[in-house]
């Protein structure tokens, strides 16, 4: 069991990583809490709501929500219907919600949780490895058909319950995406952590050691980035490596047609073209193309405009004034943020689109 | 010209409170915007929009977003259009959002401001007597059609720039809702205030030093209970004197069919008779019930269920674990806070009902 305690500006809290901790899910919660709102998607329902009911307070009133799985349930329908439901349930602001599911549960849980009432307290049981990235640090959102995330706040969870034994039984897709933010945080902050990531056959079952050290190092490396940076002012952007071009295409094809790492996997691609063509940086691009090609990661994307990505890219939320600011790597583990203006953005992507594709 | 310094747990904003404003607003914004979108009612719209636009900086981008003036407004259709526009305009997180008008505009400016892009910055620029209250405190929402402001955040705005020469144009039924809260802020604090309140005739024009003086003063009532208690854990209820019943007023009528205040009005009439009961406080009920005749309030509703204001009351945001809880007053200026049981509530309002009616 691995206990790391993150600092906020309003509160602190603990995440927990291990086995069986559903298991033991009331001696995890912070607080009693009287009224309990799971929030889950169809596929993480069938596996493990049951599991989780019947190891929460046997005093608390618990109501369980259903979304479809899948991004495209990050919607304003869903979260109108979830506000809904809470409101029926009798929630009150002493009230808990629990987000039992991946990123995308973590994500629209967390803002129901938000802005009901003005926010109640919530908890975040990640079921995959991709959130080990998002569980952490805060940010809750919803999707606009005009782009990823634009719609949210800055909502701290009362606890990250992470609980390993949900991971095995993953499919190879969303073991890709949740993988792709791993190397991210590698390529983020040091060599060697990066250079452990490249043993890992995805194909293969993970040991569940190396699986939880991989995620704690991540976990570490995001959780000293928002504690100083809580509100992505600064450095939290560095976190946004691969994900301008990334979050575009997700955006562009329709959330669900790609993973959100899958995405993030030719994103960190660019973002390393870029790197070398405008920094000089000397990286290991075919080392990771070969690593997510090997692993099955899509790397020919269907037919899709440049321009459409880079008017995408414009309306992303890390860009000022209508130039996009890019996550670039001098070296590994110093990152930087610059500003690419639109012609040299288009070529750049262009160039990339046709080297990806030969 | 009368500033105010207000201090939260995020931030510290300026309350500016005189006349002519409007005509200076560049001077009093607390930095540099390229990118700014006003936000406003169709009845603002027509009488101040042009002022305002003409009066800030000239190098900034500005687009006007109109939805219909009342309370119906504050809708979850409103809230994504608005979000949806900002988006075209091409908000950044460097953007500024102005809420023009009365408290409804500040709710929702205010809500899209706390949620776009997780947060942008937004001034209140507020045109109603009413929004001396609601401008201050960093609450904002939108409702649903279960409940007033049961969707929302606690988000401060940059700056609240008050110009009272936007009040004299106001029609009767929106002073009555202003002085409502010029009352209750009168009732919470000291017999002093209220008792200058009570010389005001809104049937007529309000001198302008009388209501500087007054709006000061319910400002600084307010602005002293939130600095202690922003996130209304103890003290901030006191502000809700009234409010339980007038949201529940409000919404069983629908919005738009009473004026917040009015309702608060009669809500207050209860409070002081449920106090009176519970409390044996002795309290001015005669001269508020006199002084709210006088002045038009609607103090006869039309047929209402005494069961189904209950339910509203019982869903009401400060409502924990489904009981009624009240802001009662021992004395003038000594409120308190009460757990009032269903059966009781419902014998005190059937009472208060009959009476109001005969």
């Amino acid at each position: 069991m691995h206990r790391q305690t993150i600092t906020t500006s309003t509160n602190q809290y603990d995440v927990f990583v291990g086995k069986d901790i559903l298991g033991n899910l009331k001696d995890y919660l912070p607080k009693p809490y009287r009224n309990i709102m799971i929030i889950t998607d169809s596929v993480v329902n069938e596996l493990y709501t049951e599991k989780v009911v019947a190891n929460l307070p046997n005093d608390a009133k618990v109501s369980v929500s259903v979304v479809p799985t899948g991004e495209a349930s990050k919607s304003m329908e869903n979260y109108y219907q979830l506000l809904t439901e809470a409101i029926d349930y009798q929630l009150d602001r002493k009230s808990l919600i629990i987000a039992l599911g991946g990123g995308m549960i973590g994500d629209l849980a967390g803002f129901v949780a938000a802005t009901y009432m003005r926010g109640i307290d919530f908890i975040q049981v990640p079921t995959t490895i991709l959130a080990h990235d998002s569980s952490v640090g805060g940010k809750v959102a919803i999707n606009h058909p005009e782009g990823k995330n634009l719609i949210g706040s800055f909502y701290p969870p009362q606890a990250v319950l992470y609980d390993i034994d949900t991971l095995n039984s993953l499919p190879a897709k969303e073991k890709r995406s949740g993988y792709a933010e791993v190397v991210k945080h590698g390529f983020i902050s040091n060599f060697a952590y990066l250079e452990d990531i490249w043993k890992v056959d995805l194909t293969q079952e993970i040991d569940s050691h190396v699986l939880t050290d991989h995620l704690q190092k991540g976990i570490s490396v995001k959780a000293k980035i928002v504690e100083q940076d809580e509100k992505e002012s600064n450095i939290r952007k560095f976190l946004n490596f691969g994900h301008t071009l990334g979050h575009a295409i997700e955006s562009e094809l329709g959330y669900g047609q790609i993973t959100h790492g899958e995405a993030v996997g030719i994103g960190m691609l660019f973002a390393i073209k870029v790197s070398e063509q405008r920094l000089n940086s000397t990286l290991p691009y075919d080392t990771l193309y070969n690593w997510l090609s090997k692993n099955h990661y899509p790397l020919n994307l269907p037919a899709i405009s440049t321009k459409k990505l880079v008017e995408r890219m414009k309306i992303d939320k890390k860009s000022e004034n209508a130039i996009v600011q890019m996550v670039l790597l001098q070296e590994i583990g110093v990152p930087v943020t610059e500003d690419i203006p639109d012609y040299d953005l288009t070529n750049l992507l262009e160039n990339f689109m046709r080297e990806l594709d030969s």
